[in-house]
């Protein structure tokens, strides 16, 4: 969110990008972040529930975090090249409805995808909320990922 | 959790463990993978809404994660050694109502509780769901972070 609040509509719908899961990837940041065996160990994984070594559903979520930090950098820079005055980030005040809804195996290309549901009022003065529905989607165009993110945004400056 | 679904009880709590977040820790994560200036840089940090450099909150969830994961192995471990079976690893299959309630500035002790509130049946055959508040506080008694985290854990086999 580079908009002030008042610039922000329901519906509006941004593109995060996707990103390629390796095994490599998948184990390192488990070992280092969520070390259970059927995220570091690929016979491990065979004996799961998942069938076979599949990603961290934190590592899931943290790709969708990052390109969404990485998309308001671009877009901030650019307005401010622009001459454009670029809002306050907002940074995540809450989560809701987190599901891992499939897992993410090594191979699978995971596209995010973020829309505004809801704007509302907030505590912090010169803030408002807002909040959006994140997903992320694989190759074969199943959901694995689904959030409600709700964000401080700033708001217009009188 | 290394019981069998039908040995845990609801109210049951664990105390998962601290740990001290330094101004290294806080900005190496994110510089990794949640790039936002009042996590990276001191000066952005006083600038913020925050009043001082602070944590990503994915930080903060990825150690109680960590801290779960870890305690984890250390039981299975010490429950093998003593001869008894230990139910499958349960992934988080869901999170609820998670909320970053306060900053966690450098210099913060977090400690991690995690206490079953729920017991229900699941989809998959053979596993039932566990619901768990997890909390963190810092040194000051302060909670920084609250979460419902649904849990698969294996039934007892027949």
């Amino acid at each position: 969110m580079i908009e002030y609040f008042e610039e922000i509509e329901v519906g509006q719908q941004a593109m995060l990008g996707g990103r390629r899961f390796t095994a490599e990837d998948i184990k390192a940041y488990a070992s280092r972040f969520d070390p259970q065996p059927f995220h570091v160990d690929e016979e491990a994984g065979r004996n799961s529930l998942f069938g076979g070594l599949c990603a961290s559903g934190w590592q899931t979520i943290m790709m969708c975090a990052k390109l969404t930090a990485e998309r308001h950098r671009r877009q901030s820079e650019a307005r401010r090249a622009a001459g454009g005055a670029v809002a306050a980030l907002g940074p995540v005040s809450a989560i809701r409805e987190l599901k891992w809804l499939k897992p993410v195996f090594p191979g699978d290309v995971i596209t995010y995808a973020a829309r505004v549901t809801e704007k509302r009022e907030a505590a912090a003065d010169g803030f408002g909320i807002v909040v959006t529905r994140n997903t992320g989607v694989n190759q074969g165009g199943e959901v694995v990922i689904s959030f409600l993110a709700e964000l401080l945004v700033e708001r217009r400056p009188d």
